[in-house]
């Protein structure tokens, strides 16, 4: 098998970590050893697996290492990120692979952080192993796209889900909106939360829905960080969010605009309250991002409404866009996915690639990239 | 090949006849001569292809049966639809076949009009024929879903386009739309005009656009009707329709409330005027439909715009609807697809059951059918 095939299977051992290792990225890593001769490559076993653990430790090259054991030495170790150089809370995994006596390393990106940022290759260089860089690099980047967005921009990578009728509708002119989608597009938004490190909605849909944004039905011992844009405060504690706030995190942006009595009653919810600067009467959105991803957040999954999703377009700060459409009309009266843009022409309209397209159920499900 | 492949190769001939046939049905024929002993069948020869010719004729049949002349003896005819058995312009198909010896006849469906009803395939049985009926009937019944709606319904198959952005929008808050969709999914617009007899818009999009609605770079040797529902004629003589009626039919709906002097104007041009009744201000879109299939259309292809895309929804003359959407975002300012339908509740939104969604070059299409 070729170099490629086995860095996917590496890619794809890494996705189970998306959402769950923040602020560590979710790395996957294979340790193969070959056939003795060349035609015996289509031999190839691969004696360890691993990918980052739930809080981004132990590391994916630590967990195929443990695994292949004695096996490891002569091996090849195929790594989706560049291992690690620093000592953190563990030693670093350059050294974990070189003890190890692996023989060649092969990894897809080089690790943006400047702690990392080609010292791991060179360590591992420099102990006579033979490296090989930049393998399936831009399904790497994709896949690691939130961690890299943190780092080398200091913001979370940020997916907007739009659930809406043909017509582009989210609810009728009264708010009913449930159900719109079929069960199996609802399923796949709680898959869609259970990869991403927070869930976001505005105020407007936390009032309208009382939601809870949690995972549900798909086993998730983890559960995304829950996170309101609500500069005034005004959901109240006694929401859904607010009765479960100490079993789940629930993060609540808000400016110096919210009334101290609010501040008070979140605070005895075990909510954490995030204060941000005020933008045009709303939380400034760049700013909020910001912190967040200060505070580790690398991926973000919007869940409206409108307006929110209509400020993070205008703001650009969304990346990705994932959209169901259900086979439903409902007319001109019903309320818009989509905020207003303040476009002055067409040519003006943000413009999205198409990643995937397919049915879900009764429903379709595109996947849109951004073009910055 | 079994009988259902045969049958198959007949439905993509007939395919062949969709817009140009009216009133009559697209129809597809092969003639098979079968391998002398049951391990031949292998070897099964098709020695004979036709489908239903512009305008309706020749038939199918007697274009599968010239092209086979003496092979046709004691082969196997694959019809699509019953063949005909009343003399009309040409002698009836159930004749021809019988005439030119064909052992077995399999057909997938029943001709509805009640001048053949069975009587097609009485008279091939009471020549002797091996008659098999019903092979892929549900695949016959969608490709002529226009003949059968037109003679058991007394209304043409309305087939409506939206192409909009992700969030549902047809133009900018200042009427700006061109070009929204990609030039696959215009080119892919042309290729569905081109297989239906006529294209509908209303007068808004009439006045906005000044489109042509012809098939261009296809081809085409044939053009659809190009229908306007304009019940006050505002709509000038001087617009490309008005100008070109000449060279493809214009046919415009009206109603009495059409100034006299826009009709005469009209009538100079040589598009055609159809008077209909009023309802609620508007033209009776029925009545204008129940008037369009007593002229013989079968399949209509609604290119919008918004209000006449809500009315025909409203009054359930919809059945299927082709859904292009283009990686845009306008935001709420933009214009809707679709007009106010007047729901009162969710429940009452239309439902639409998707047939197929794929990329169609940056854009997805997806096929949907309206729930009855």
């Amino acid at each position: 098998m070729s170099d490629a095939a086995h860095m996917r299977v590496a890619l794809a051992l890494a996705a189970r970590g998306l959402g769950n290792t923040w602020p560590n990225p979710a790395v996957g890593c294979v340790i193969v050893t070959r056939g003795s001769t060349p035609a015996q490559t289509g031999g190839d076993r691969i004696v360890g697996r691993g990918w980052t653990q739930p809080g981004g430790r132990p590391h994916a090259e630590r967990r195929a290492l443990d695994q292949a054991g004695a096996a490891a030495r002569g091996a090849t170790a195929y790594v989706t990120l560049e291992p690690c150089a620093h000592h953190g809370h563990t030693p670093p995994c350059a050294e974990a692979l070189i003890g190890a006596g692996v023989a060649r390393v092969v990894t897809a990106l080089t690790d943006p952080d400047p702690r990392v940022a080609g010292k791991g290759h060179a360590l591992l260089r420099a102990a006579g192993i033979a490296v090989t860089e930049g393998v399936l690099g831009a399904e790497a980047r994709a896949l690691n796209a939130g961690f890299l967005k943190r780092v080398e921009r200091g913001l979370p990578f940020v997916t907007l889900k739009l659930a809406t009728t043909l017509d582009g509708r989210i609810a009728t002119a009264s708010g009913e909106s449930r159900w719109i989608t079929g069960a199996q597009s609802r399923r796949a938004v709680h898959a869609m939360r259970m990869a991403h490190d927070a869930v976001m909605v505005g105020s407007g849909t936390a009032l309208a829905d009382d939601p809870d944004l949690t995972v549900r039905d798909l086993g998730a011992r983890h559960q995304p960080i829950r996170i309101v844009i609500d500069s005034h405060l005004r959901l109240g504690p006694d929401s859904r969010l607010g009765r479960t706030a100490r079993q789940v995190p629930v993060w609540l942006i808000h400016t110096d605009a919210a009334p101290m009595a609010a501040r008070a009653g979140w605070q005895a919810t075990g909510a954490r309250l995030i204060a941000v600067p005020e933008a045009q009467g709303h939380a400034d959105l760049d700013a909020a991002l910001r912190l967040l991803a200060a505070e580790g957040l690398t991926r973000i999954f919007c869940e409206g409404g409108a307006d929110l999703a209509a400020a993070l377009i205008r703001a650009g700060l969304v990346d990705d866009l994932a959209q169901f459409t259900a086979g439903r009309l409902i007319g001109a009266e019903g309320r818009a996915a989509l905020g207003a843009l303040g476009l002055a022409a067409l040519a003006e309209a943000p413009r999205l690639t198409l990643g995937s397209t397919s049915a879900i159920g009764p429903d379709t499900l595109s996947l849109w990239h951004i073009s910055p």
